[in-house]
C-alpha cells in the first residue's frame, strides 16, 4: 500500500512537473501533437490491436460478459474512429488564451485569460477508447493527464498511451504529460483521490458506484458527471403520438446511458387514454413498467416502490406515475432527479415556460428527447462528460471545462492608496 | 445539538422553498428590492444603530479588542455606505438571463442561460456590513441566502436582516428568501455545512481558521475565498524606487487583508544595493523582517524559519529571501503560495512574460501592487470574495459567481436515432 501510494505520487509529481511545458505550448503545437497521435494510431494499429487481442483473450478466459467484451473490443474500424476523433479535436477552437482586456483609470492593463487547469486525473472503466479521448481532450486544453483505467483494458490502454507519448515527443514535449497508472484496482484510484496539490481536478468516468466513490472520498476537486435519473412529463394537453415517440426513444434507444429516461410522469387527464398505448409500445420493446397506484387503475403491471422513483435503472425498466398537476410533476422531479435532463410534452407555451423555469436540472426539454444531452448533439465537440453539479460547469462539458481563468495585470509602478 | 440541527434544517428548507420565487423574479423586481432595502436602511437607521449600540456595549463588557470593536461598529456614515453599496448593485448588469441561442440541424433550438445557484449559505465573522452585502449580492443574482454571522454582531445582523426582509415583502417575495441563523457558534456553522440538497453553495467569509474549517468539513459545495500568501519578486533589473514603493504599499497599506504581500523575493544581483534601503523603509513603518541566510549577509535581522515561507501573517511582518534566478523565484511561489496574487518588478519584457505564464496564481502582476486584487479595482462591482481555487471561478468574484448555467431545448418531437 505504502509503496503503491508513493509510486502514484511520483507519477503525479512527474505530471505536475511536465504540465507547464504543455500549458505554454502554442495551439499550433498542441494541434500538431493531436494530428501526430492520429497518424500514429493508424501506423501502429497492428501493435495496438494485438495488445487489445491479449486483453480480449484474458477477458474470455475470466468469463467477462459478452456486453463487457464488446465494450473492451478494438477493431480497425473503431481505431479509425478514435483517430478521427483526435482530428476533430484539431478543428475545434482553442479553449486557451485571451478572453478580455481592459485598461483601468489608473493606467493598469488587466488581461483576463483562460489557462489550463494543470494536471487532470481521470478514473475510468473498461472501454479503451476513453484513454485516447481523455488524452486528446487534455492535450487540446493544455493539461497534463494521469489516467487510471480498468484492469480488463490495461494492455490496450498501455499501447494507446505509448502512442500518445510518442506524439508528445515528436513535438519536444515531455512524455510524462500523459501517464497511465499501472494500478488498475481500487487502491490505485484511492491513491489518486489523495493527491492534493498534485492533481488539480479529478474526473470519474463510469458507472454510479465509481462516481459516488470518487465524490465522497476524493480530497482533490472533482467534476461530477454522468448520474442521470431523467424524467419525461406528459402534460394534460400533450400530443399522444409525440408523447409515445419521446417515451420510446428516451427509454429504449440506448437504455444503458445517462440521458435515458427512468421515470414517466403523466397528468391525470392524459392518463386514461395514454397509459394503455404507452404500455403496449414499451412492453413490445421489452420494457418493464413499475407503476404507481393510480397508474394501476388503468393498466395492469408491477407496483412501484418508493425506491423506484430514485433509481437510475440504466436498463429496460421504467417507473410510471400519474400526477394531479404540472406543479406536482415539477416537485417530484426536483425531489428525485439527479439534475441531468428532463422533458415535458405539451402544446401549451405557459406550461412549457413554467416547467423549464421551475425544473432545477442542467438540461430541460420541451417536446424533444432527453437523449440529445450530449456534447456532440449540442455542438460542443468532443465531450468531457455531462456534469450534474452546479459549480464550475453544468450539462454537457466541452473541452473548455478543463480550463480555469487567470488575471494578468501590467502597470508602471501603480500602488493602491 | 439534535434540536439545533433540526432548526437549521428547517430554516434551510424554508429558503429552498422560497428560492424559486426569487429566481423567477425579473431583474426589475430584484433591483426594486435592492432600492427599497437601501431606502429602509436610511429610514430605519436609528433602529439599526441602536441594535448595534447594544452589540458594542456587550463587546466592551466582554473585553473585545479595540480593533475588533472598530470592525463591529456601525455609524450613520457606515450605514449610508451600505445603502449606497445596495444602490450600486442596482446599477450593475443583471447576471441572470440568456447567454446564447442556437438552432441545431434537426430544428431543435438550444438556449444556454445563466440561472441562480438556488440557496447560498454564508458563514462570516464580526463585521455587520457583511450581512447586508451578502443579502444584496444574493438578491441581485436571484439566490436565497442563509446567513450565519458572528455572535458579537447578532443584534446588528438581526436588525439588518429584518430590514431586507421588509424590502422583499414590499415586492411580494417571501421573507424567507433571506434568513439569519440564531446560532452564532461553531455548532450553527457545522450544521450549515451538512445541508446537502438544501444549500447549493457555502461561502466562508473571514479568517484562515474559518475557511480551512469549512473547506475540510463541508458536505455541500464550497467556494473557497480569501487565503492570500502573496509574493513580490524583485528581478535583477528592477527599478529600485518602484520595487521599494511596491513593497511598502503591498505590506503596509493594509496588512490585515488577503492581497497584502507576505514574502519578498529578491534576485541576488539586486540584493546588495536594495536590501538595506528596503529594510530601512519597511522598519520605519513598523514592519518586522524575517530573513533567509543570504539576506542576513546584507542586513541584520531575525532569521526566517521554514514555516515563514508558508505563513500569511496578515500583520506587519514580512519574510525576505534572496533567489539565484527568476526560475527559483517562480518555483518558490508555486510551492508556497495560496494561489491568490503575486507580482514581479522588472524592466525586462521576457522576464515579465515568463513570470506571468509560469506563476500558477489567480492574479499575476507586472510592476503593480498586489493590493489591487479586488472586485472594485477590477471593475467587477460588488465582490463576493477572492477565489483561490481553480474550479468555478478564480480571482475576484463578481455577482456572476453566484450563478450557474442551464440549457433549455425546444423542439417539435425530435428523437435521437
Amino acid at each position: 500500500m505504502e509503496e503503491l501510494y508513493e509510486k502514484v505520487k511520483d507519477l503525479c509529481a512527474e505530471a505536475k512537473a511536465a504540465a507547464p511545458a504543455l500549458a505554454r505550448a502554442s495551439g499550433e503545437t498542441r494541434n500538431g501533437v493531436l494530428s501526430a497521435f492520429a497518424a500514429l494510431l493508424r501506423k501502429d494499429a497492428e501493435k495496438i490491436l494485438s495488445a487489445n487481442g491479449k486483453d480480449m483473450e484474458a477477458a474470455r478466459r475470466s468469463g467477462l460478459s459478452a456486453a463487457m467484451q464488446d465494450r473492451l473490443l478494438l477493431t480497425p474500424g473503431r481505431l479509425e474512429e478514435i483517430a478521427r476523433a483526435m482530428e476533430a479535436l484539431v478543428m475545434q477552437d482553442d479553449p486557451i488564451g485571451l478572453g478580455t482586456v481592459q485598461t483601468r483609470p489608473n493606467g493598469m492593463e488587466i488581461k483576463h485569460i483562460r489557462v489550463p487547469l494543470g494536471v487532470v486525473g481521470v478514473i475510468f472503466e473498461s472501454r479503451p477508447n476513453v484513454s485516447a479521448d481523455i488524452a486528446g481532450l487534455c492535450i487540446k486544453s493544455g493539461n497534463a493527464a494521469v489516467l487510471r483505467g480498468g484492469k480488463e483494458a490495461i494492455r490496450s490502454n498501455t499501447a494507446i498511451v505509448e502512442t500518445v507519448r510518442q506524439a508528445l515527443s515528436m513535438y519536444g514535449l515531455p512524455q510524462t504529460c500523459v501517464s497511465l497508472l499501472p494500478f488498475t484496482d481500487r487502491t490505485g484510484a484511492a491513491a489518486l483521490m489523495e493527491m492534493r496539490g498534485l492533481i488539480d481536478v479529478l474526473i470519474p468516468r463510469g458507472g454510479k458506484g465509481l462516481i459516488q466513490n470518487v465524490v465522497e472520498n476524493a480530497k482533490v476537486p472533482v467534476i461530477e458527471t454522468g448520474a442521470g435519473n431523467c424524467h419525461l412529463y406528459i402534460h394534460a394537453d400533450a400530443d399522444a403520438d409525440m408523447a409515445i415517440s419521446l417515451a420510446v426513444n428516451g427509454k429504449t434507444s440506448r437504455p444503458s446511458v445517462c440521458n435515458a429516461i427512468e421515470t414517466i410522469l403523466i397528468h391525470r387527464e392524459a392518463a386514461p387514454a395514454l397509459l394503455p398505448r404507452l404500455q403496449e409500445e414499451l412492453e413490445r420493446r421489452g420494457v418493464e413498467l413499475r407503476c404507481c397506484p393510480v397508474t394501476l387503475r388503468y393498466i395492469q403491471g408491477k407496483a412501484a416502490a418508493e425506491a423506484d422513483w430514485a433509481t437510475e435503472y440504466d436498463d429496460l425498466i421504467v417507473a410510471v406515475k400519474v400526477v394531479d398537476s404540472i406543479e406536482e410533476a415539477v416537485a417530484h422531479i426536483n425531489r428525485y432527479s439527479t439534475g441531468h435532463s428532463e422533458a415535458i410534452v405539451t402544446r401549451d407555451l405557459g406550461a412549457a415556460s413554467y416547467f423549464t423555469e421551475a425544473v432545477d436540472s442542467a438540461c430541460v426539454y420541451v417536446n424533444a428527447s432527453t437523449r440529445f444531452t450530449d456534447g456532440g448533439c449540442f455542438g460542443l465537440g468532443a465531450e468531457v462528460g455531462i456534469a450534474t453539479q452546479k459549480l464550475h460547469a453544468r450539462g454537457p462539458l466541452g473541452v473548455g471545462a478543463l480550463t480555469t481563468e487567470k488575471y494578468i495585470i501590467s502597470g508602471s509602478g501603480q500602488i493602491r492608496t
